[in-house]
Formats: C-alpha cells, sequence, structure tokens
C-alpha cells in the first residue's frame, strides 16, 4: 500500500499529531549516530503496547517495511529504514515503572535512557551493572536490541545478563510476554535472549524486566602507564593470573591518547614514552577493595608498569576517568570519518590482535587507534581515514575486510557490542557458515514471514 | 523405515558394537530419573562429531525419531525416547579438551560429568559455579540441556551465564557452532541461549563452550532455625535488604527436616519446635566474607531466628550441608512416589507460595514438603503419594493443577530447573499463551521440520 494510503490509518491508532511524515523528521529518525541510513516515509509515535501492535498490525496487513528506534545511538544503523517505510519512535514510551527492591528488579519501558535508569536504582542502593558508552543518551531498548556492553562486562557481563522478560509486539501484531519477575524459567525455550542482541528484527520491544543486583559500596580506580604495548597487554595476564576480576580493566594505545591530549590541550596524560595505559577499577566491600586494588598493583609492576597511580577521592577518579571518555570525540577532532571495529577476541590474544592492527596499519599506511575493554578481549580498532581521500578510504576499505578474517582466525569475533546492522551485513560470512546463516535466517521467518520488520539488517542482500 | 533396515546403515556409521538393540539396554536407555519412558528402539554411541552428524542424517532420511542423552539424570524425561526410535547416548564424548586458565574457559564434550569439570578447573584455582543437585552424575550437556540450576544460583546465575558457545548437529544433520571463546558475541542472533534450556528439541550439542571465574577463597557456611516459616521468609528479605547476596541461601521446612532425621535415625536436626530453617553459604575474600557473615547472622537474629550456628571448619560445613543433600533420598524412604515440582515465584512472594501449599495441604489431604532455593524464589513442592493409594494419586493430580495455577498468579513459573519435558508439556498453557506457544513451535521447525528431534517434549500433544 502506498504510504500515503497507510497514513490515515496509522493516525486512528496513534493519534494524528503522532503521525509524522515532514522531511525534518523523516530526515532525523532516518540515520544512526553516525549519520548512515535514509529518510523515513513516515515515523509514529505509539503511547504503549497496544497502539504498537496496532501500528505493527496495519504495516503487516498491507506489506509495508516497518522498523523499531530508541534514541538512535547505533553503530551499525541497527534503527534505520533501510527500505523505507515506518519509523515506530518509542520515544512516549519511557517510564520507569517498578523498581522493586525486595524482588531486585525493575519493569521499565523501552525508551528509558539508560544513565537514567541507573541513576533511580542506584539511588535505593542498586546497581544496574551495564554502562555502554553512550548511557546518557541510548536508551535501555536499544541496549536490550543490541546487547550493549560497556568497561563493567568483564566483571558483570553484558545487557544480557541483566534482562529477566520482556514483553513484545511480533511482526505478525500479536503481543508476546517472555520469562517474567522470576530469575529462574525454564518453561519452553529461552525467546528472551533470542531477542536480546536481535537488533530489532524479530520483534518490537515493547516492555522490559530488568534484574538488578546490589550496588557494590566502595570502589578504587588505578592507572597504570606502560612503555609498550607487550607490557600492558602482559598486565591483564598478571591480574588475572592472580585470579582478581576488576569490574573494569579498560586498554588505550599511545595513538589514542595523543589524541585525547591534543584534544584536551594537556601535554600529555601519562609519563613521557607511554605507549599504553590500563584504567582499572575494582569495587565491593571496603576490606575486598583495599586486597583487590594491591593485587592489581602487585600485577601491574611485575608486568613493568612505569607508573601506578590511584585516584584519592571521587575527583581524581573522574579525573582519570576522563581519558577514556574523551577517546571518542577526541578522534572525531582528527577526522570526521572514522570506521570504528568492536573486535573480540579471547582475552589470552590481545596481543596477536595487536600485531594484527600493525601489520595492517604499516601495509595500508593507516592511522588505527586502538583502546577498549581488555578484559574482555574487546577492543575498538578505529580506522581514521580523511572523508575526502578517496585513495585511503579505498585503502580502509580493503584493511576493514582484513581486520575481520584476521580476527576471525584468532578464534575472535566481528562485533563484540555494536551488532551486524546493515553496515558489517557484508562480513556476516567470514564469521558465519552458509549452514549458520541459513539457520538464522529460518528464526527469522519464523518470527517474520513476510519479512517486513527492520528489512536489510544482518544479513546480506543480494 | 523399519528400524531393522536402519541398523546396518547406523553400524556403518559407529561400528557395529556401537548399535545396542538388546533390551535390557533399549530399557535402560528408555526413562529418566524417576524411571518414566519407554523403551528406545535402538540405542547408539557415537564417538565424535561427525558420527553424531552421521546418525543424525540417517534417522531424517528415514523418517526415524532420534533422542540426544546424556546420563540420564532429568526430571521430566527430557532424554526418553516417547517415541521410539534412536536414542543416540552421548557417552562415549566425555573428554575435558581444554581448560584455558589465560581466556577464563574451558571446552569440553557434552558428557563430561558436572562435578569432575569443577574438580577439575577448581585445581587450577578457577571455577564452574553451576551445582545441580546431580552434580556428580549427571553430565553438563544433560546441564546445558536443561539449564541447571542448584545452590549457587542466586549469587553466579544458572547454567545459562557460562555457556560462551555450543558445536551442535541440527535436526537436518549440519554442524554448526554458536558462539566461542569469546565472552562477547554480538553477531547475528544468540543461538547459543536458546539452545541452553531448549531440553535437546532444537539439536545435539556436541562440545560446549564453558565460562570459568576465579574461584573464590573462602567461604563460610551458617544454619539459622526459626519456629514459624514466615520468619524464616523473613530472615531472606532482611538479608536483601542489607545487599548481602550469598553464595547459598537454602530453605528447608520442618516437614522435609523430620524426613531426613528419621532417615538418618537423629533425634532431631535443629531446636525443639522448630518450623524450618535456612542453611546459608557467603563467599569471596576472607574479609569479605567475614563481613557478609555478619550481616546475614545480624539479618536471621531480626527475623527471630532461635539458633544461629556457623561451622568452623570443613567437616562442620560437610555437616551443615548434608541436611540438604539427604531430603530427596531421605523423601523417598517415607514414600517411592513422588511429585516433585520445582515451583519460582519472585522471591518476595515466597509467602503467599507457603500459603497456597498449605491451602492445598489441607483441601487436598495431602503431605507436601518443601525446600528448595530461597534466594531464586525457586522451591521444589514435593507432593508424597503411595503408589497403591489410587484416590491420593487423584488428589495428587488435582492439586498438582491448582498449584501450576497459583503459581502463575503470583507471577510466578511452572518450571525454575527441570524444564517441562512430557510430564509437565499438558500443564505449559497454564503459563504460556497460546501465541507464545504457536510461536514457539515455529522456532522448533524452523531447526526440525519434520519434527523428528525428541518428538513429544516441551509441547502438549494432542
Amino acid at each position: 500500500m502506498p504510504i500515503q494510503d497507510l497514513l490515515p490509518l496509522l493516525a486512528e491508532v496513534v493519534g494524528e499529531e503522532h503521525v509524522r511524515v515532514d522531511e525534518d523528521t523523516r530526515l532525523a529518525y532516518g540515520v544512526d549516530a553516525l549519520k548512515r541510513g535514509r529518510a523515513a516515509d513516515a515515523v509514529v509515535t505509539p503511547a504503549n503496547t497496544a497502539e504498537v501492535a496496532g501500528v505493527v498490525r496495519l504495516c503487516y496487513a498491507h506489506d509495508v517495511p516497518f522498523v523499531p528506534r530508541g534514541s538512535g545511538t547505533g553503530y551499525t544503523g541497527g534503527a534505520v529504514p533501510l527500505h523505507g517505510g515506518v519509523v515506530i519512535s518509542l520515544e512516549r514510551m519511557n517510564r520507569i515503572i517498578e523498581i522493586d527492591e525486595a524482588n531486585l528488579l525493575a519493569v521499565v519501558e523501552p525508551n528509558v535512557i539508560t544513565g537514567d535508569l541507573q541513576a533511580a536504582v542506584e539511588s535505593v542502593g542498586l546497581f544496574y551493572p551495564p554502562d555502554p558508552a553512550s548511557l546518557k543518551q541510548s536508551a535501555i531498548g536499544g541496549n536490550v536490541a543490541e546487547c550493549a556492553g560497556g568497561p563493567r562486562a568483564f566483571k558483570y557481563g553484558t545487557t544480557k545478563q541483566y534482562i529477566l522478560g520482556l514483553e513484545a509486539v511480533l511482526p505478525t501484531g500479536e503481543i508476546v510476554k517472555t520469562g517474567g519477575k522470576v530469575v529462574k524459567n525454564v518453561v519452553g525455550y529461552d525467546l528472551t535472549h533470542l531477542l536480546v542482541g536481535s537488533e530489532g528484527t524479530l520483534a518490537v520491544i515493547t516492555k522490559i524486566f530488568v534484574r538488578l543486583v546490589p550496588k557494590p559500596p566502595v570502589q578504587a580506580t588505578l592507572r597504570a602507564s606502560f612503555s609498550s604495548i607487550d607490557d600492558a597487554v602482559r598486565a591483564v595476564a598478571e591480574i588475572i593470573k592472580r585470579r582478581v576480576v576488576p569490574a573494569a580493566l579498560e586498554f588505550i594505545d599511545g595513538e589514542s591518547l595523543d589524541a585525547v591530549a591534543r584534544n584536551l590541550q594537556v601535554h600529555s596524560l601519562a609519563p613521557e614514552g607511554t605507549a599504553a595505559i590500563l584504567l582499572l577499577e575494582v569495587d565491593g566491600t571496603p576490606n575486598a577493595v583495599e586486597e583487590e586494588a594491591g593485587r592489581v598493583s602487585e600485577a601491574c609492576a611485575a608486568a613493568g608498569a612505569t607508573e601506578i597511580l590511584r585516584a584519592r577521592d571521587e575527583a581524581e577518579r573522574q579525573e582519570l576517568w576522563r581519558v577514556r571518555r574523551e577517546i571518542s570525540l577526541s578522534l572525531k577532532m582528527i577526522t570526521p570519518l572514522k570506521f570504528n571495529h568492536d573486535m573480540v577476541v579471547p582475552k589470552g590474544r590481545i596481543p596477536d590482535l595487536i600485531a594484527l592492527v600493525s601489520r595492517i596499519r604499516e601495509a595500508y599506511r593507516l592511522r588505527i587507534p586502538c583502546f577498549g575493554h581488555a578484559g574482555d578481549g574487546n577492543i575498538h580498532v578505529n580506522i581514521m581515514v580523511s572523508p575526502d581521500d578517496a585513495d585511503e578510504i579505498q585503502r580502509a576499505h580493503d584493511a576493514e575486510r582484513v581486520l575481520f578474517e584476521g580476527v576471525v582466525a584468532l578464534e575472535g569475533s566481528i562485533s563484540g557490542e555494536h551488532g551486524i546492522g546493515f553496515s558489517k551485513a557484508p562480513f556476516l560470512a567470514i564469521e558465519l557458515s552458509p549452514d549458520e546463516i541459513a539457520l538464522m535466517k529460518r528464526v527469522k521467518a519464523a518470527f517474520d514471514p513476510k519479512g517486513l520488520l527492520n528489512p536489510g539488517k544482518i544479513f546480506p542482500e543480494s
């Protein structure tokens, strides 16, 4: 059905003011955080699950593609209407419905901002650990759809570990509930965790049951500097050997540090000659934290750290974290175009990944700053290019494929956090076999026989 | 194809000595831990993944049902050949392939006994937390298929949280790998966690990538006795209020305690007039353990505990755990027939569950001892019946349905650990809607279009 004919039907479901077709809106809701995508044909903003189901049923009945959208902060285009159609923005469904202290859970609508959820539960002594860098902008529904990670994943796990259940609207319009308020449930298939990370291609998530844990009472934050990347990586192994699981174990290479230093206009953020730093945080009860901070320092020293700092108060802690938080923005100052890849390898193979990047850097003459979550083996590899240098862009694309193939050869994965969306879809077959892709497509068809929900994502289009 | 004709083909794949059709074998591999099921037509014992795939392809091509089997310790019949056909026993695939200390993981074949895996990783200072009661008999593959729990799930989570990836043979014979050695992977759908808990109905698991954590250096074990069940349940709330997450928080009611006391022929295992006990364990670094043990004692005292004991050494610890371990066997001494249901409710609603059981106990004149994992709201409700009392058996069956409906009304689930198998399949629709069941059946068909893998499980047969 032409979108023009669908609009009055959509208006009946959500109200006329919640169906928008002006060009600004259609463009704004058509792109991801990297401004890639295409304009939506229409943007609707339902108020509740019943309205979402009504919109979905209309689109499905009339063969119009539709795409759920949270805050639009994704890096691989999961929420963009690649084939046009209706964007279902969940922005009005942004309530924390319930924080249930006795049962250590919260029930929320999908468009609660993750940082707001964290603040709300922390105010009653509870904790929602997943902390994607975008937590002040991204919505919990998007975090669920992408299975967001963040620095705390090494100790606490990713979004997946904190989702007890979901309410969702199937592409065919039925409202289903998976899991719920219990922490154990083995009744039928675990559709909850199939939906987590499914990038908005299997159902529209309308309600989320979030598991919470007690808030760790204190933490200690340390920064260790190293004169070689090898030493920094060895420190990670030394920490693991001492059986400590830090709440954060962030790796930042010299090239990333330089970018931050230039951006913040400070001479240097670490001792002269620093090739990499680790930003470390341990949390728990006061005694346990002292014990673990000691072991972490010991491990860094054993690996040859040139300097080990420990924050003495919250201000110093924020200062240490600042360099990590400023990386993304600082890299943007170097050049507005970067191919940011969230590579992940078994953590013991980080040295191989770093060596791979070095070889690529040289062979393709590219700047490739790296940083990320060393405890998870999850390193953000940023290929920096000048938007107007066609040759460099070509070299970057060639390098991408070599990088992905190399990571898979290291028993790694081409995406640890951002998902496939449309931007990595052409590379899916590097990691998955034809049988595995065929199986996933059959699962997709079990949910969405007509393929109208979020088309063009995950699977390469022929 | 008649099974007679299939046998020589199977023998070509696995070798003649690994195809068994004698009656003893067919019967032994046809029942679950409760001796329910029916005889297999043939039992094959493949040596490796390629042989499993060969067997599966033969069965699929010739329309013969097939069922994967580990140690056969399940409670709901997940591994029994309800429709006859071939039982694929994975008993020869029982190697720990690799314990990778640097990457905190292990790679194992499905028939490694869970307790053996635990011992192996603990010997190098690592820890595999899930601890189903059957851990000395049950195989890790079965634990994965059922998503086994156990006392440590409150703090550490269930099997699900420790599975990084799987290798599996699809019903159609393809060998696929899901996930792998990385702790984060968002490439395509999370089929790993769809397979976990799928009760052997979606694929035959042939290799498992297990996540490990550092072994907690020490633990403290306490037992608190209460003169009313309400007090015991209030203690759980008091512990949560103090933001402590014990590694075990086991609840045992007076009826269960009495059974153990009679079985062990000791006068009493707790002070006179005890209506319930909590068995508590906290673990971690020495200082953290002292801190938490103190807070747990405080919480139990605040709830009116009549006695709080703390084990002073490993012998005393084992003595405290003994009563918990002896329950199942002791209940069997009362009567060989029990309907053992692994109910789960949001933990704050345990008092409502206990009240529900009391009402049922009275209305249906039944003995129903209860015990279980209070931190998870996961209570084993055991309806005891005399095998030769037809009237009592009927009352027990009537009571079951009332129990399941009541639990779902409390926002709970009819199975927290054992799965649905065939024994709970008739009750599936109490918890799941027709739309949810239809969706799960479509997922099943995406894996197994002919419905030959483990038929008769999860979904009620019409």
